[in-house]
């Protein structure tokens, strides 16, 4: 009964479950609070107050209709769009308006809108690893081909030399995320700048359109004074994806945007591809309340000091445990080497010590693992014990 | 720099577009009053006081952190999953449980999904014509082939001798639509318990697996005494795909399910598809909100009355006009025989009363238009004059 394609994707998901499983199964022997579940991106900090406000205003604001019913363009509320365009503008000193929004499921919904909206079978994509396993399964979807770039195990910054020598003339997108997940790495102003130089000299060398993805659901999430390059400011052929998920913890909700700027080549078909996307692709269209919570909250913060401690202690229990880690400046995950090559031997072992954590070949990066801190802080403080006599066991 | 295939739906949909912005055009000049846009299937029925009353007990009865992050599954909350299950059971005597309930961003992301889940390159969908044209679409995601059946012009049943033959080894899916968009025609017992035994015969002759999907947005729209059955009971091999968008008057919330029966022929592993189809399709899962409302308002009924009132009003004022129409027996759509064969001949002329209609051709059925009564019953009232003159202009 099941597609070919997916037939794999069920095997491979049977081993994620599979993991979720054990540490459901874990828990109950252990106690919740003694399983130290780093796996998953679930922030464990709450939605900002004003956003539950919001919706019980929105719920008596809003004409029931209008609210409810169909929006009048795929794309989203036009108040909404416009909403997001005037904050970025004021931010980010950008010219957008509502045409150059266009609301989406989630920052997933929004990769899938504009890789359907411009990806031809075989089309090549880009990516720097170690990146978002999903990426694979987004261009898979539209008969796309990833193409990895290899990961610069030094600082995890882009290898620009390889970049540059993988870009064919069948290169239709390249995808980047910075703040990043798995690194935590944030890419410097002059890597971006290097990386939009590359682009416009091949654009130019093969005639070609090449389309920069810059998914940034973790923008916000960065610690000190490190600032996150906007990227439609240094290449003409910028699309964004965002996503409140993390900004304002509400990843279940889907509701995220794709800015679409008017340099683009083809930007007002592309516009309207997006809509078209977004409608044959059975979203529609984001879903309403959450649009209009965008209104209200689109000014609320996180709470990022609840990350930083997190940060701050798992990174110095794990460095003085003996590990090798590259301290994250962003999002809340931490890539750790992993002490045997085969970083799944280790993921193994560490499950025994209840800890688990995501082997670095799902982000295109074997040897690594990554451990997601969006958890208590106890969690951390209670996981260190364990990580000490874990690194003992592999002679660190 | 748009993918190749998606150019020509551009192309396509700047007409919609164009339809879209020619009723505000009207609107302006004449006042939205004057403008009898029958054009969109966005109910006019407010939703149930319940929905916005549930919306505000959620927010405040639900954890944050439940209420807003990531489900456990893709496929839902275990919960929400569990109520439609048992909802199902009491009113149809079937013995689903949460494993067979996938949540679904509206019918058009179930669709999409169920069809993503089963559909290999080259596999034949078949369609009764009339159909929603959005099927094509869907269906084009994956690389199927739609094969339409010819309509019924009689009565707009299905064509079942046409059925049968047009079945081939290649076909993996059949798509029905009962109550249905465009004609409002409800399949009688009789007609399912036929389409069952010809897919059953032909799934042993050809040896293979035939998936029928049932998209039900309408099921409780039905006007009088009359039943729609529910498929799982006729034929094992049935997905239904359901939406709360019409029931509840939710369109814009994008909130619905899929069933996925154990009777299935590898249905653990075509549920486990789902969920990892709704994952890489960038749903990720269903809106959280709209998901626990589902919860709080399964039971909710939508005013019936106010469509019914508006069927009876079009359809006596439509047939003394000498239109020639089929009543409807459910949905808020009125198909009626174009008075010339070309119907968007007919459609233009419409525009000049400033009737607002949907050419056949959309729904794979030339020489006919739609007319979606899902409108304020004073619209209904103030057309039909128009519509009268129209009559004369054509000679009826």
């Amino acid at each position: 009964m099941i597609a070919e394609k997916m037939m794999k994707m069920v095997e491979g998901s049977s081993a994620i479950r599979a993991m979720f499983e054990e540490g459901n199964r874990l828990a109950k022997i252990h106690g919740r609070e003694n399983v130290f579940d780093f796996s998953l991106g679930n922030p464990n900090v709450e939605a900002p107050k004003r956003v539950n406000e919001s919706i019980k205003e929105i719920v008596d604001e809003v004409p029931s209709l209008e609210l409810h019913g169909y929006n009048n363009s795929n794309s989203g509320f036009e108040d909404v769009r416009e909403c997001v365009a005037n904050s970025l503008n004021q931010k980010f000193e950008t010219h957008f308006n509502a045409s150059n929004i266009i609301m989406t499921v989630g920052a997933a919904g929004g990769l899938n809108v504009i890789l359907k909206a411009i990806l031809n079978p075989g089309d090549e994509v880009i990516v720097f690893a170690p990146y978002f396993g999903e990426y694979r399964s987004y261009v898979s979807n539209y008969d796309g081909v990833i193409v990895e770039v290899s990961p610069n195990l030094e600082n995890f910054m882009p290898k620009l030399d390889e970049f540059k020598e993988k870009i064919t003339k069948k290169t239709k997108a390249v995808i980047i995320n910075t703040p990043n997940n798995p690194t935590g790495v944030v890419y410097s102003e002059d890597t971006i700048k290097e990386i939009s130089r590359i682009l416009l000299e091949k654009e130019r060398e093969y005639n070609t359109s090449i389309c920069l993805v810059s998914d940034e659901p973790y923008r916000e999430l960065v610690y000190g004074d490190i600032e996150v390059p906007f990227l439609t400011q240094y290449y003409h052929n910028t699309v964004v994806g965002y996503s409140f998920s993390k900004s304002l913890s509400l990843p279940g909700e889907r509701i995220g945007y794709l800015v679409i700027p008017d340099e683009m080549t083809d930007s007002e078909n592309l516009k309207v591809a997006a809509g078209v996307a977004t409608r044959i692709l059975g979203y529609v269209n984001a879903p309403n309340i959450q649009q209009k919570l965008v209104m209200k909250c689109i000014n609320e913060k996180t709470d990022l000091s609840y990350y930083a401690k997190n940060r701050d202690a798992l990174y110095k229990g794990l460095t003085e445990a003996g590990f090798e880690c590259v301290k994250p400046q962003g999002a809340f995950y931490q890539f750790m080497k992993s002490p045997v090559a085969d970083e799944k031997e280790f993921v193994k072992k560490a499950k025994e010590y209840n800890i688990l954590i995501v082997p670095g070949t799902s982000f295109g990066c074997p040897g690594y693992v990554r451990i997601a801190y969006c958890v208590a802080y106890e969690t951390i403080q209670n996981s260190l014990p364990k990580f000490k006599e874990l690194a003992k066991e592999f002679g660190l």
